[in-house]
């Protein structure tokens, strides 16, 4: 799985990168990581095992665990970001349902990792917690930039701070009803999930 | 204001209490000091010169740090679960936007210490995040054990696995949304925002 990587370390010349091709490689590597661990299980150290190159090569890319921390919760956030971009579907409810489908897969596929990089960025972290908001505000924000007139005036949208603010609080419900709903399905079916966490949306802002 | 306390270490005899008494009033101060300060910032010694009784005493009351640390947020969970408790008022709407209004208020007169909670609870204090999801589901069941069966009908609630998970998802919503709005009311006045997040409930149960 990870001998692309592998390959890195060879000086035999079958793969040249650029060092940015490289550090994006082993990034990619590092958020592969955070699916099975805690953002506190994976280090530099683990890494370096796991790409089968040098610690110090590693240090050169990232410069300190924090640093690397940051990013690979900022790569982290970007994948969510890219997985839930919305497709080519009319209907914005459907679109939103599609959306929170892939961020729902992807934190069932990334539980370990995801639940503890929702944590840390909770938690004390001003750095974690700037990028995770940061985050968190380009979801809402798109919502309101690629969703035609049309589609907001469905959605009971208007752009106000009002409705950016509500936006936002329905952003965290998702959240937290997708960590639960992952931790304990409850014999609620995934697509009668997504269809609720979509139509949630209007039922705040119309509310 | 803290001249009760102060009067706790006189030998006078001139208020007695129980050691649990006494317990329970250097609690309430702890919470009190978590209105201006964040938790890291109350420590038994910050404790013991508010209160003017010695470090030993307190050590004696509350072990050490971390548990003098879960002691207060306990309280101040149980202070939140108690002033927003239902009043006799018969609109459940009505009912939840003046819980959530008393919520409201006590975010905004204990702002610092209760991010700093919120924070902490989030992030990886195991037995802080227990005490606080403790809270959230205290205040999540009492909408379905308070509430009457006009009211939960009016609500759009029924009891169900699901239910309890939008509902929750819907607490965290307040949680977000009232934070965001204590930091930055951007024009949106206090009564308009209990009404929206009140309504939202069933705009979310119902979607």
């Amino acid at each position: 799985m990870f001998s692309n990587v592998g390959h890195m370390t060879t000086t035999s010349g079958r793969i040249r990168m650029s060092p940015e091709s490289r550090r994006e490689q082993l990034l990619e590597l590092g958020t592969q990581l955070l699916s099975t661990r805690t953002l506190d299980e994976i280090s530099i150290e683990v890494l370096a095992e796991e790409a089968g190159i040098s610690r110090g090569l590693l240090y050169h890319y990232f410069g300190n665990k924090q640093e690397f921390h940051l990013a690979v919760v900022r790569r982290a956030v970007e994948q969510l970001v890219a997985i839930t971009a919305p497709r080519d579907i009319e209907d914005p409810i459907e679109q939103l349902a599609v959306s929170i489908g892939a961020y729902l897969d992807y934190v069932v596929e990334n539980f370990t990792g995801y639940v503890s990089l929702v944590r840390a960025a909770s938690g004390g972290n001003e750095e974690l917690r700037a990028i995770y908001d940061d985050g968190r505000r380009a979801l809402t924000d798109r919502i309101f930039e690629v969703t035609g007139p049309a589609g907001l005036e469905a959605l009971g949208l208007e752009d106000s701070p009002t409705m950016r603010l509500l936006v936002n609080g329905w952003s965290a419900m998702l959240e937290v009803v997708v960590i639960d709903w992952v931790t304990d399905p409850r014999g609620i079916a995934r697509e009668d999930l997504l269809g609720r966490l979509a139509r949630a949306l209007p039922g705040i802002v119309l509310a």
